[in-house]
């Protein structure tokens, strides 16, 4: 493994938001048991990963799939711990993550009531309501907040989103506290021009917050988007290692655009992401044997180059 | 089937040329029928595609999926004829293009001596000189050249590929009669940075020719050097039907940008291609059961959206 294996030495940093453990594994047909979710943390952590999206503290009865939260907190090593996210979408949640003891809280705020009301059981204001609650029970914590506006470029409900919409919710949640507002292509229907615009657009009234953006790949676009991202500006992106993570409403479909072909694309630009390109297409290699698939993302298959 | 499905009426220009029924289909395990590769074609027209690589004039004993191709020309509509481009690889191959009455004649040199001399069995200076005698033997026909620089962004013989050989290759093509030049990322190696670097190099040495790009998506770039290539101005795309089209140099691999998927992307960013989106989803849906399997590209998964 060399250095250029993580991005060339002097590149500008990109940072690496891993989302695999959560919105990855969470549209998978096989539910993975607690030790072994451990392990994949443990395994990103190794491969460079600083920030993951290690457990959701949701109600596991509507999200099987990401049951255990609190022991898979207990069982990460300091360093996993540190760089642990927790999903937080209720009060409930809040009180569980920081009991559990993770190194920030997420909240999703979606653009959509359609989405909302069906996905979390709540209306957008309802939930603006609910995250100026989390938000006051975070201070003095030092857990930091990010907020993430989940369907943003468009809705499985509702169709297309008006980017005064977007921005309307981005204004809001930089009310809060949170120092990083992330806006989410849910759905996988968001295209390079759409970013560019919602980017410029949000940081009009992010109020200096930083700007992270999710994209999934379901029409081929996760990457291209992930470059307009850049090149506004962005130094934060999602991504889930192997590209796991279907879309439940496109059951055909992929989901996350995959962390290894995303870093094979930011380290040949010249850019640093601090994570193993080769260390990364081993761990999505294991969580194939694990899931029982062939990771969806392509270096595994296709190799690095050169090789 | 909407005006919106070809694009946005007021969108600017981005061509497509059609190479699922060559690039596509010679790395295919099942080799077609003849009647099935003119069946393509000229689905092909009907979704508005108004260039495609109909036919390969190569040595049929080389690339057996490719055998046929004067039966192919001899079958075609005259719309379908009148858009048909050949591949030619040497004098024989020309004469045996212009005997069938192709639309366009396009010439592959590579940019790297390792694949030249396998792929072509000649170096690229003996590459050179068989394109200047094509040329030659091309004035006052009417039919028009178009070159395609290979392995432009990265060899699997002689790995990275200096930017310097690649603009003296195009330098030299520029010597020709050729009306466009492409920069072709035959193993899908190519990143949007090298993308945009090797554009600027080349308009600078390609004396006002039109500059086309050529994408494989083997490592999930394709689309974002699609899109590097629109920022920086060019206006002609090649993409395959279905997103068929292996990399004989990673098996396991895909190859080329799909034509749905890469519609898509371009209709949502305001572009108009003049191709059916719906249309090119069934053709690609066509191809797959003639194939027997399901197109690597997503659009026919996912579906459009809105739907």
């Amino acid at each position: 493994m060399t250095a250029e294996d993580r991005g060339p030495e002097d590149g500008e940093q990109v940072r690496i938001v891993e989302v695999g453990p959560r919105d990855g594994l969470q549209n998978e047909d096989r539910t993975l048991p607690v030790q072994e979710r451990v392990e994949l943390v443990e395994r990103a952590v190794a491969a460079g990963v600083s920030r993951i999206e290690a457990a959701s503290f949701v109600n596991p009865e509507r999200v099987p799939q990401m049951a255990g939260a609190e022991e898979i907190m207990a069982s990460l090593s300091e360093p996993a711990r540190a760089a642990s996210i927790g999903l937080v979408l209720n009060r409930k949640g809040l009180d569980r993550a920081l009991e559990s003891g993770v190194g920030e809280v997420n909240v999703a705020v979606p653009a959509t009531d359609g989405f909302s009301v069906r996905n979390q059981g709540t209306t957008v204001e309802a939930m603006l309501e609910t995250l100026a609650d989390i938000d006051g029970a975070l201070a003095g914590t030092g857990v930091p907040l990010s907020v993430t506006v989940s369907t943003a470029f468009g809705c499985p409900f509702d169709g297309e989103v008006p980017t005064e919409r977007v921005v309307e919710v981005v204004r809001r949640i930089a009310d809060t506290s949170a120092v990083e507002i992330a806006l989410a292509d849910t759905i996988g229907v968001g295209v390079p021009r759409q970013v560019t615009e919602l980017l410029r657009r949000s940081e009009e009234v992010a109020g200096g917050r930083t700007l992270r953006c999710h994209f999934h790949n379901t029409r081929n676009t996760g990457y291209a988007n992930a470059l307009a991202a850049v090149d506004a500006g962005v130094r934060v992106l999602d991504s889930s290692l192997g590209g796991f993570g279907g879309c439940p409403f496109a059951p055909a479909a992929t989901g996350n655009i995959g962390t290894e072909d995303l870093l094979y694309m930011l380290h040949r630009s010249g850019l640093r992401t601090g994570v193993s390109l080769s260390g990364a297409v081993g761990v999505a290699e294991w969580m194939g044997e694990r899931l029982g698939k062939t990771p969806p993302a392509y270096l595994g298959r296709a190799g690095a180059f050169p090789s």
